[in-house]
């Protein structure tokens, strides 16, 4: 599955070849018959003798992009010079600032942004604390916190380590929804500190998003933060991932022509995020969900249900299924996997219903090849960006955290997550919509806008009926 | 003192006037009658019978401001439309933002700055921590914490109100030094509660700057974080006003041809900033330096002596000073306030030695009027900005943080404190100093260039003494 040479794996190299002969032309070629691809070839220098060329390419891993610097370097002719990997340049400094929206240019600028004139602003907001949401940057910024416990598929590499991923996120976040995201990378992985620590720093923010902590200590760290802070907390490994899922589960049941409340689903993986996925499709009407972990089924009967959320117990496996996720599969109109690589094979999804649905997520290796699985089934989607249908948080955070902040939104109810995955599903039109395409592209325009349209009118809606009955909307996720 | 219209009072009023007669002419002559100023004018509609301006000006005080509309309102013919005032204006939506570095175009640039490329860029910093100041914004960043209990002159005004001062001072790092700050406001005042949250969120930063912390919790904060952790701490209320406060007595002394070493010195005020200035002064020679608080001269005497630091005992009042601020500046050679409005006279200044140095720097009113003071004294500074030689932090923290940063610096010690004061009182050359101009100002080019230079080049020699004799610094301030 690593055979095909990614952009991040990309690196240039810069060398210097004889003026003359055949060294210039062979080096596409050389890349090309050593498995890379070459996406950039700019001549930077030039002599009467010789000339400097920098050559970029992808290659499949690491080793690999070593190995075509060591084929360069066989070329008659070839001086290999420095070699940059793009991924690390891009990541040079750091992917995020902090700018200035003010000018400062002489002192009356300092007096209004800064002493004196500010005191004014700080005793407005401390007369009225809601003012910070007009008067400070509070209403757009969201904090993006992690302990570094399990971050991408690394596994517990720590806060520091995690940071390049906190400000991608950022990144996205601010490319996607003009939001204001800053990294809190904690120095703990304890529970309690780090729910004390995000309480304490909650006056800037209007929103957090809980990134890469590993489960279980993620439920209860999200479930007590919502208890105590005003403004919403949504793990996004759980929520957003549950959004995406929806809203593409809805797609690809409308190409196959079943509904939400018919079918039968199988999941392998029940951590933070098939949690949420189960959870969400229940909340969205499925009631036929058979959940699957390392040990099997989860069933009432199982011994070894330390640390499997209860939910399942009470909302899953109507059927009483026992047994491997092959008892679970057989007969499922969907399989969802959010679980480990190569655990389900062609002849498993031979014995689903026909038309079945496959998502495979697990990331980078799915639980089973794209093109193994379309042997008997429908619609195939993947966490992967090389093939179709790609199951991508970046098509729901961005819009969910626009319409919590537009709407002032002190919390995340599951009213607001499914308004959220059906808006999501109906960025894709009709006449778009086929089995490799139930999913837009992350980059197709609007679809935060969508997304944030949707849940902010979830939010006004909760509010509108929890002031008509006088009840504060109690349904949280 | 608060006579003068202020541009941190400035209001622009949208008014309707008769197109002809007199009306227009006579709004600035309405405005100055009235102890405004007018600062702009501007015609923003017209028709055949009205014209509609925008009248931007500046009073003294809220209150005054609330009276000039009512004097423009009383000009015949005239509509008062919107009241705008301009330093709420500023801050609508807050006065930074965060953005990313590194353009999202496409698929491939994803890949580069989040997943799959991302991942090998957390390996690498797993690998080596150190690299985080490299491949992450680390580097380049500074919290800004307060817990909101001594912001400014407005007292324990909480964690949310002083958001506006913390984003204004992130503004000021950008602008000056180019440094990324984030305001971290924190919702507790619990000293061991801010310590553990600080050394929690600390894996983002290369610095901490502490805020408007109140005395003496301030103390004990810095202390045990610097304990903790492995980058810079700097409470800039003391060590950033003290650095000018330095800065400013060195080319005062120069102007009254006097030195370090051989002065006395009165200090009205053991505070936060009062401790810190004593302690650098200490550091950069004077020797005779007699403190004051609100019961009187500092001596081990006194039995209220609950709360001031001990330091005092040791380092001040070596020829054992009794009695009031009066005693205590009765012969000195150099005042200094960081305590409360007018509590010194000019007969106070009077029995100072002669060529007398006053810096009043209690805010906004200082301990004696500028006026007053140079009745009697050669030199006088100020907190304002509407006087000569403002003692501002601007013109410190940025340069101080920018060579910490630049130097990989994992402390703040007293030699680099000294360095950066002697560097900014440089930036005013022999040409250009007199009573008058004794600190320069915070727009003058290049000082936090300065600044940081030779707080990069105390570091390094720190470093290198360090290397020399196998010790780590143990000076600590």
């Amino acid at each position: 599955m690593t055979s095909v040479p990614s952009v991040s794996y990309s690196i240039t190299v810069r060398l210097e070849v004889p003026a003359g002969g055949t060294a210039v032309s062979s080096l596409t070629a050389t890349v090309e018959s050593a498995g890379g691809l070459v996406t950039a070839l700019d001549v930077t220098g030039s002599g009467h003798e010789r000339i400097q060329v920098d050559v970029t390419c992808a290659a499949t891993s690491s080793a690999h992009a070593e190995e075509l610097v060591e084929a360069l370097r066989l070329v008659p002719g070839v001086v290999i010079g420095k070699v940059s990997d793009r991924t690390f340049l891009v990541h040079l400094g750091g992917k995020i600032e902090v700018k200035s929206k003010v000018p400062i240019r002489n002192r009356d600028d300092l007096s209004l942004v800064y002493t004196p004139g500010v005191a004014r602003v700080c005793q407005a907001i401390a007369k009225n604390p809601e003012d910070a949401r007009r008067l400070t940057i509070k209403r757009n910024t969201v904090a993006v916190v992690t302990d570094g416990s399990a971050v991408l598929g690394l596994g517990n590499i720590g806060a520091t380590a995690a940071l390049p991923v906190m400000e991608g996120k950022a990144a996205l976040f601010k490319r996607f929804a003009d939001i204001d995201a800053f990294p809190i990378c904690l120095d703990t992985q304890d529970t309690d500190e780090i729910i004390r620590t995000v309480q304490n720093i909650a006056p800037v923010f209007a929103g957090i998003n809980l990134e890469d902590i590993s489960a279980p200590r993620c439920f209860e760290i999200e479930a007590r933060l919502r208890q105590i802070l005003d403004i919403p907390v949504f793990h996004d490994d759980q929520h957003g991932t549950a959004i995406v899922v929806l809203a593409a589960l809805i797609n690809a049941l409308k190409v196959v022509g079943k509904s939400l409340g018919s079918i039968r689903v199988a999941m392998s993986g029940a951590g933070a995020a098939g949690h949420a996925i189960a959870q969400l499709l229940y909340a969205a009407g499925v009631r036929d969900l058979v959940a699957t972990d390392i040990h099997g089924v989860i069933h009432p009967s199982r011994a070894d249900l330390t640390g499997v959320p209860t939910w399942y117990l009470e909302h899953s496996n109507p059927r009483g299924v026992v047994g491997t996720l092959g008892d679970a599969v057989a007969g499922a109109d969907v399989f969802i996997g959010v679980s480990a690589p190569n655990i389900l094979t062609a002849a498993d999804v031979e014995t689903m219903a026909s038309d079945a649905i496959v998502f495979a997520l697990a990331n980078p290796e799915p639980e089973i090849q794209p093109q193994e699985a379309s042997r008997f089934a429908a619609v195939v989607a993947t966490g992967r960006s090389d093939y179709p249908n790609q199951i991508n948080n970046v098509l729901a955070f961005p819009g969910v955290f626009r319409g919590l902040l537009d709407a002032h939104s002190r919390s995340v109810t599951t009213e607001m997550l499914t308004a959220a995955a059906r808006a999501l599903a109906e960025t894709v039109s009709d006449e778009e919509l086929n089995a490799a395409y139930i999913v837009p592209s992350v980059f197709h325009p609007g679809i935060a806008d969508t997304v944030a349209t949707a849940v902010r009118g979830s939010v006004e809606n909760i509010r509108k009926t929890a002031a008509e009955t006088g009840e504060f909307p109690a349904v949280r996720v």
